[in-house]
């Protein structure tokens, strides 16, 4: 795959330099550690909410910066945890003396630099909360939900973080709704293609021209079986089907739904996903309260999608309505 | 290139209904004419805005009706114009008595259908004006503007005729206004590799594996010259350098500028463009007042990118700070 870059070795610092330029009205960089972005107005008060991970799933993370979503971004390498210089300096900046919850995807990396942060921002004084999100299906069985992946529900989770936190929920209670919701989301994708590393020029995995694989991970990891791509709707009913399997819906249940693209998936292939994924809904007598169809977490070029839901409840229904506005992500 | 498809001749209507499932907040589907979408809330006595073109530039154009956008979309086939059906449908739709405004691309098929249209509304006693979008540098010469293509900078024109319909611009004032937008409006783009139609399985064009081509259509037209694949800096310079030689920007100028990406193009690589495009913006003392970054305009999966530079004035201004609350384009 051909890509537009200058130096390899550069290409996350341009980008998150890219994107400072481009949006200064979200976010600002921070100087002293260039891959720290920090929302640009800071609501008085409030528990600061502190995301981050891997470059290469742009417009995540940097893009979930802003009202209603995080108040911080820890920038990493491509598909690599960020260290916790940065994740230390978002944490000082977005402290305002009620705490920081970390939110981010159950990685073993992100996991590691993130508790190395916690530990060093108490010793600053600041106490911290951890939320790892876990609602990738396809990742580990359900006895064992606690070795799951984060991979597309990250942003629903980010929005009821962000939302919960401007709502003025301290941080228990934030750490405590943020990890109701991952409870109650579930994500299910499918890889069509690959991506291609910038510093390698070489595909991150194979498939044949002929073949899809369930439940590949985001940056790669292996999936839960091979087989040959199967029609859209035929895809939709096995993903959604392996959700609905989990989340135990009921006639009169509320969800919120999110079909994401990997990145080279076009709109027209998720409306179409969508629309079977909507109908398997609607015929059990489950309403969608709201609906995502983009891309709003890439693996860069990757082809495939997949489907996200969450299970509401009034709470969370409040918090998924709350006004977001931030780049990737605006809710009037 | 694998897609995510059911049948291959059904592609854009089932589309449309997962676009219409997705988000009724916006849009609904006219039931006498399922291609035509039209604003679920009109401001009441406003002239009506009407786009349309063909599918395969998801969001493009369904995601531009709402809030500060277009009241009415009529999609047609795969690159392909709507025909007259769902334009009059549309047209009937929005029209409160003042009028409607027609604004989109400078193809012959959309000129062809919209004109028939304008005669179809004229009978029904409707008043059109018609703006047609040619903001494509690479299409034809500067001494024959009125045989550019329309691309990327469809967007931002679409916003311009949102923003001033709502605020009570009158038809004609409107048409003019969105005609001095056009005029200040200009895109180059390039493209590095093809898109696959889902009817035929077959990719548009051929681009060898170090070749990208300067100019090259959003549907595949030939462009101004094919070369071996540059820096993201050098195409940044290539792609906004035509685009200056015609704007004439001086020092202390306004300017939008759109980074868009024609589909599987990362949004790191569109962040190292705009990166690289800002910085020669700024160091000819030109500011920039608003910028978007991603894929607002696609040909499905083709590789590419392109930049769009609007030449502000304070009545565009004005128009382009206006809320927007669409599904592709959501702005406080």
């Amino acid at each position: 795959m051909k890509k537009l870059l200058n130096d390899p070795a550069r290409v996350v610092d341009e980008m998150v330099e890219g994107y400072a330029s481009a949006y200064p009205q979200y976010i600002r960089q921070l100087a002293s550690s260039p891959r720290a972005l920090v929302r640009r107005e800071l609501p008085p008060g409030k528990v600061g909410v502190v995301i981050g991970g891997g470059a290469g799933h742009e417009p995540g993370f940097m893009g979930y910066v802003g009202q209603g979503f995080a108040d911080g971004v820890a920038v990493g390498n491509i598909f690599a945890s960020p260290s916790p210089g940065p994740i230390v300096a978002v944490t000082e900046a977005v402290h305002q003396g009620a705490g920081v919850l970390y939110i981010y995807g159950n990685y073993a990396g992100d996991g590691m630099n993130f508790d190395m942060s916690a530990e060093l921002a108490a010793m600053s004084g600041i106490r911290t909360a951890t939320v790892r999100i876990t609602d990738d299906v396809a990742s580990a069985p359900s006895a064992q939900a606690e070795k799951r992946r984060g991979i597309a529900g990250f942003v629903l989770l980010f929005k009821m973080a962000g939302a919960a936190s401007e709502l003025g929920y301290n941080l228990e209670d934030l750490a405590a709704v943020c990890a109701k919701a991952n409870d109650r989301t579930r994500t299910m994708g499918v890889a069509l293609s690959p991506c291609t590393l910038p510093q390698t020029g070489k595909p991150a995995f194979e498939l044949a021209d002929d073949e899809m694989e369930i439940g590949l991970g985001i940056h790669g990891e292996p999936g839960m079986e091979r087989g040959k791509l199967a029609t859209a709707d035929e895809v939709a009913e096995r993903l959604l089907g392996a959700i609905l399997g989990e989340l135990e819906l009921s006639r009169g249940d509320r969800v919120a739904v999110l079909v994401n693209g990997l990145g080279s998936t076009t709109m027209m292939e998720l409306f179409i996903v969508f629309r079977k994924a909507a109908a398997i809904l609607t015929e059990r007598g489950v309403s969608i309260h709201r609906s995502y169809v983009g891309e709003y977490v890439t693996s860069m070029e990757m082809g495939g999608c997949s489907i996200t839901v969450m299970k509401l409840d009034e709470e969370l229904e409040k918090l998924i309505d709350h006004p977001a506005d931030c780049s990737a992500f605006t809710q009037a």
